[in-house]
C-alpha cells in the first residue's frame, strides 16, 4: 500500500472554506489513488499571532513552556475542523494532537527536537481506511509536557512522520506551486523545477527561497524521504526534492538565489598573525550578530584585509564594535557598505565542472557588474555586488546558465 | 497543610484583565493563608460559542468526538494565560490539561463521566509551592481520546479534583456572591445564606437557581467536599454548601425557589382503574416532553382527575396528545393553563416540623392567592399558582418564614 504524508500550512487552512477545500482534495486523492493518507496541519493563519498578542498582555516575556501550552491549541483546532469536514464528505477520519501520537521531543520548549514517534495507533487507523489528521508543530516530552518545534515546525512534523511511517512521499502543500530556478518576481522567465536535490534545496533555502524550513529538508535528506513541494490551490506536480539519480535533469546549475538583507564590513590593514580572525569575530559573536560570508585575502606587506557580511539590521552595531577592535589590534581602518546584495548560483552539476565560476564572472563582467566579494562551496558560488545590480545580475545569470523556460 | 481547590468560570476569566485579576487574588490568597492552591478554569467567555459556530460551518452535526478535540482548546488557552499572569507576579505555577492530569473518563463524548483522577504529579507540584492550574471541563479516555464533561463541566472538574486530593474546601468563584434565600430581583429583601445543605442546594438548583450544576453538587455531597460559592469580583465569604451540622443555622426554611416556565394540563373524568396513569404518560414521554409535577386525587364516582405540569414550550403539543388520549380512554375532558408558575419552599428544617405546610398555605390564603396544585418532597413543598401572583407569593413566603434580612 502506498502511503503519502501531506502537510498543509496556515494559509492553506486559514478559513473554514479553505479547510473544506483541503478536505475535498484529500477525498478526491484517496478515491483516485487509493493511497493511505496522513495529513499534518498548521494553525489557521493569524491564530498564532492572535495568541502571541494575548500572551504578551499577561507577561512581558512569557515562559516558553506556557507559550507551548497556548500555541499548541492552534493546530488542535485545525485537526478537529478538518476531521469534521472529512466526515461531512463521508470520509472516516481521526485526529491526533502531537501528544496523542506520541511525538516525543526533548524539553527545549519552543524549539524542541523530535526524539521518537510512536506509530502503532496511526498504522491501525490507516489499516481501517481512515485519513489520519495530525497536529503539526507540536510534541510532548517523556514527562508529558507539551512542546512545540518552533517556526515552520509543521514541515518537520510531516517529514518526521513520513520517515517514521516509511512513507513513499511527503508532500508539502503551500501557496507556491513548486521550487523555481529563481524568484519569478525578479526574473519573469523563472521556471518551476521538476526535481532538485536535497543539497541544492538546502543552499536555495538558506539563501532566501523560504518555501521550506531548512531543518525539515535536512531531516528529509537524512532519512531519505522524497519530499514534494506543491500548491494547495493550483493542480500540478510541484517540485520533487530527492537524491541525485539517473533520471535527474543534467543541468549544471539548478537555480539562482539571492539575499537583499546583507551588509559588508572590512577591517583593513590588520597585522597578519595567528589569532587575528578569532580576535575580530569573538566580540561580534558575543553581541549575537550572525555572520554570513567571510573573506580574507593573502597578506601583503605583513598586513591583510578581513571582510565579512552581516544582516543589514546589524550593520551599525557591527561598525561600532569593529572600531573598537580596530584600535585594539592596531589595524588601519574600518570600512563598510550596507547597499550590497548576495547572488548565488546553486547546482550539484558544478562539482565536476571547473568552468562554472569563470562563466559566472564573465557573464557579470559583460554587463559591467563589479564583483565585491566571492565565496564558494561544493555546489554553490556566491558573489556580493552593489544593490542596484541585483535584478540585472539575477537575470544575466539565469540567461547565461540556460535556466529560462522556452 | 490546608488545600483549597478554586474554580473560575468563563466570565471570571473572560478577558486578559480578568485573568490578571484572578492571578492577583490567588497570589494574595496564597500569601495571606499559605494554603496549597489548585485552580480549575473554564474557557474565556465567548470562545466556546465561537468554536461551535466554526464547527457548524464544517459539518451540519459535527461528531461529539471532534467537538471535544475542538472545544477542549478553550480551557487550554486559559491555563497557559493564567500561569503566565501568575509567573509575572513572581508566583511559580504549572498548567495541566485534563489529559495531562490524567482525568480519566468514560468515552461518552460531550458528556463524559469522570472515572479516575491521577493526583501524584499535582501533589508533587503543590509540595514545591507551585499553584497548580487545571483545565476544567475536560478529560481523557483510557485509550487517550480527549473528552469533555458537558455544560458546567468545570464545576464537576473542581469538585472531583477536590475529592481526589482530599481538599479542605472547593470554592466556586462566579458572578454572584453566594446563594440567596430567593432571587433578589423578585424580593429585594433576599438575603445571602452563610450555609446551606447539599440537599437544599439540589432542590434550589433544580428549581431554577442556576448558580451551580446539579451534577457537581451531587458529586460534592457524595464525597463530602465542602463547597463554597463566592464572587470573583466582590470580596466576601459567599455561601458554604455542606452537610447539616451543629453550627448550622436552625432555620426551618432556607429559601424560596420558583419557576416561571410551567404549564399545567388536566385530563378530567378518567375511569379510575389500574394502568390509567401509565396510559396517559407513555405517549407524552414518547414525544420527548418532560413532566415535572404530577397530581392525582382520590377517585369520586369511579372517575378521577389527572393533572401534571410541563415546560411552557411543550404546552400546545401536550394538549394535542391529551385530546387523543381522552378519546382512547373515554375520559370526560382536557383542560389546561399555561399562565401558571411554581413556587417552592425548601429547607431541611421542615422534615421534623409538621406545621410548615399549613403555615405556607395560610400565608398564601391571607393574600388571596389561590393554590392550584400542591406537591411535596422530604425537604420541599411546591405549589402552583396563577402567574400574576408569582412575585406576591414569593415575597409573602419570604416574609412569613422570616427569611428577610435584619
Amino acid at each position: 500500500m502506498t502511503l503519502h504524508v501531506h502537510k498543509y500550512g496556515g494559509t492553506s487552512v486559514g478559513t473554514a472554506d479553505k479547510i473544506q477545500n483541503v478536505a475535498k482534495k484529500l477525498v478526491k486523492e484517496k478515491a483516485s489513488t487509493g493511497n493511505d493518507l496522513v495529513v499534518v496541519v498548521s494553525a489557521m493563519s493569524g491564530e498564532t499571532n492572535r495568541m502571541t498578542e494575548l500572551a504578551k498582555t499577561m507577561q512581558a516575556s512569557p515562559s516558553a513552556k506556557q507559550m507551548d501550552v497556548l500555541l499548541s491549541t492552534g493546530e488542535q483546532v485545525t485537526i478537529a475542523l478538518l476531521c469534521m469536514a472529512l466526515e461531512e464528505l463521508g470520509q472516516a477520519a481521526v485526529s491526533y494532537t502531537g501528544g496523542q501520537v506520541k511525538i516525543v521531543t526533548d524539553d527545549a520548549h519552543s524549539k524542541a527536537r523530535i526524539e521518537d514517534i510512536h506509530t502503532n495507533n496511526i498504522q491501525a487507523d490507516l489499516a481501517k481506511g481512515r485519513i489520519v489528521v495530525v497536529a503539526g508543530f507540536q510534541g510532548v516530552t517523556a514527562a508529558g509536557a507539551i512542546t512545540t518545534l518552533g517556526r515552520g515546525g509543521s514541515d518537520t512534523t510531516a517529514v518526521a512522520l513520513a520517515a517514521a511511517l516509511k512513507a513513499d512521499e511527503c508532500r508539502i502543500y503551500t501557496d507556491v506551486d513548486g521550487v523555481y530556478t529563481t524568484d519569478p518576481r525578479v526574473e519573469p522567465k523563472a521556471r518551476r523545477l521538476d526535481k532538485i536535490t536535497f543539497e541544492e534545496m538546502l543552499e536555495m533555502a538558506s539563501l532566501g527561497s523560504k518555501i521550506l524550513q531548512i531543518r525539515s529538508v535536512e531531516f528529509a535528506g537524512k532519512y531519505n524521504v522524497p519530499l514534494r513541494v506543491l500548491s494547495t490551490f493550483i493542480d500540478g506536480e510541484g517540485t520533487l526534492i530527492t537524491y541525485e539519480d539517473e533520471g535527474m535533469e543534467k543541468a549544471l546549475i539548478s537555480g539562482i538565489a539571492f539575499n537583499r538583507d546583507e551588509a559588508k564590513v572590512t577591517l583593513g590593514g590588520v597585522p597578519d598573525m595567528p589569532g587575528v580572525a578569532s580576535a575580530i569575530l569573538k566580540p561580534i559573536s558575543a553581541a549575537n550578530i550572525e555572520i554570513d560570508m567571510i573573506v580574507q585575502n593573502i597578506a601583503e606587506d605583513k598586513t591583510t584585509d578581513f571582510t565579512f557580511t552581516v544582516h543589514r539590521n546589524d550593520y551599525d552595531k557591527t561598525m561600532r564594535i569593529l572600531q573598537e577592535i580596530c584600535e585594539q589590534l592596531d589595524a588601519d581602518r574600518v570600512t563598510g557598505d550596507d547597499k550590497i546584495v548576495k547572488v548565488s548560483i546553486v547546482g550539484v552539476g558544478m562539482r565536476s565542472h571547473a568552468g562554472i565560476a569563470s562563466q559566472m564572472f564573465s557573464a557579470l563582467a559583460d554587463e559591467g557588474i563589479n564583483i565585491r566579494m566571492i565565496s564558494t562551496s561544493e555546489i554553490k558560488i556566491s558573489v556580493v555586488v552593489d544593490e542596484k545590480y541585483m535584478e540585472l545580475a539575477v537575470r544575466t545569470l539565469h540567461e547565461s546558465f540556460g535556466l529560462s523556460g522556452e
